[in-house]
């Protein structure tokens, strides 16, 4: 089973794919779509569109993988997310992949054990899973890893990753 | 130059098609797309999608009009009108269509003079600009018309919807 795990944005849209066979769990790839600032919001959501659309149509992922979106601490920045992340999910569906959404307190849990522990804490038990350097990616495509990993795990599989 | 006028949603998406030609505004059309309860979320942004898209294939509008969503009274339902949102304006910008966006006391002022008029005078003047039945349009609807014709008013026409 493939999965893609996707971390909504409209500046930075975080992705991962992850391939669960046999037992085991390879990250074929994760990354970063972006939409500089200075566009319209529609080219910049137009622009994570096309992203989702060329990574399914690479990777041909069986699921998708989406953090659910509970509350917003800034509204301007809320609104911009929800907006990034409709696109996401209408692109998902619009190619017939079926979408799972996860709290984050769920991908919390899955990783670390707590659904209370904090960012670092997750980053780490990604870091550790697929052997990621230190410094090597960003937030957006570390929390793409992560709920491409809840997925997996929801999914019963695999062993490695438990 | 024709204007879509829309006011997002998940559950039901207003549309309106203005005419503008020879200082005149006609009103094309307008409507609702519902996308029913009971489904998923991405499936529900999926049917707005697909019926955005049949806005405009038929109608190929100029201009695409939406009102801003500047903050949410419930969460939950902010974020899944943020969604939907997202997807419009999308699908617009898929279709190389250019989007404008206008604060409600911008749509409200164009309609009825003041900023701060109320939603039923908004439609007052909605129905009277177009000689609309009293009971024939959903909220959603009435609210696309407004925007279609704010676009216009802000474009500095037509005389008849002064």
């Amino acid at each position: 089973m493939r999965i893609a795990g996707i971390d909504p944005g409209y500046h930075r849209c975080g992705w991962a794919v992850l391939e669960i066979a046999n037992g085991g769990g390879m990250l074929h790839g994760s990354g970063t779509i972006v939409a500089e600032a200075g566009q319209e919001m529609a080219q910049r959501l137009h622009l994570i569109a096309e992203g989702i659309d060329q990574l399914i149509s690479l990777w041909q992922p069986d699921v998708m993988a989406v953090e659910e979106l509970f509350f917003v601490k800034n509204v301007k920045t809320g609104i911009g997310v929800a907006q990034a992340r409709g696109v996401v999910l209408q692109r998902a569906a619009a190619a017939g992949i079926r979408v799972h959404e996860y709290p984050p307190s769920m991908i919390k849990s899955q990783l670390t054990g707590s659904g209370n522990a904090d960012k670092k804490q997750v980053e780490y038990m990604v870091r550790r899973l697929f052997d990621l350097p230190e410094d090597n990616q960003l937030d957006d495509e570390l929390d793409a890893i992560a709920v491409a990993v809840c997925q997996a795990m929801r999914s019963g599989i695999p062993e490695q990753l438990r």
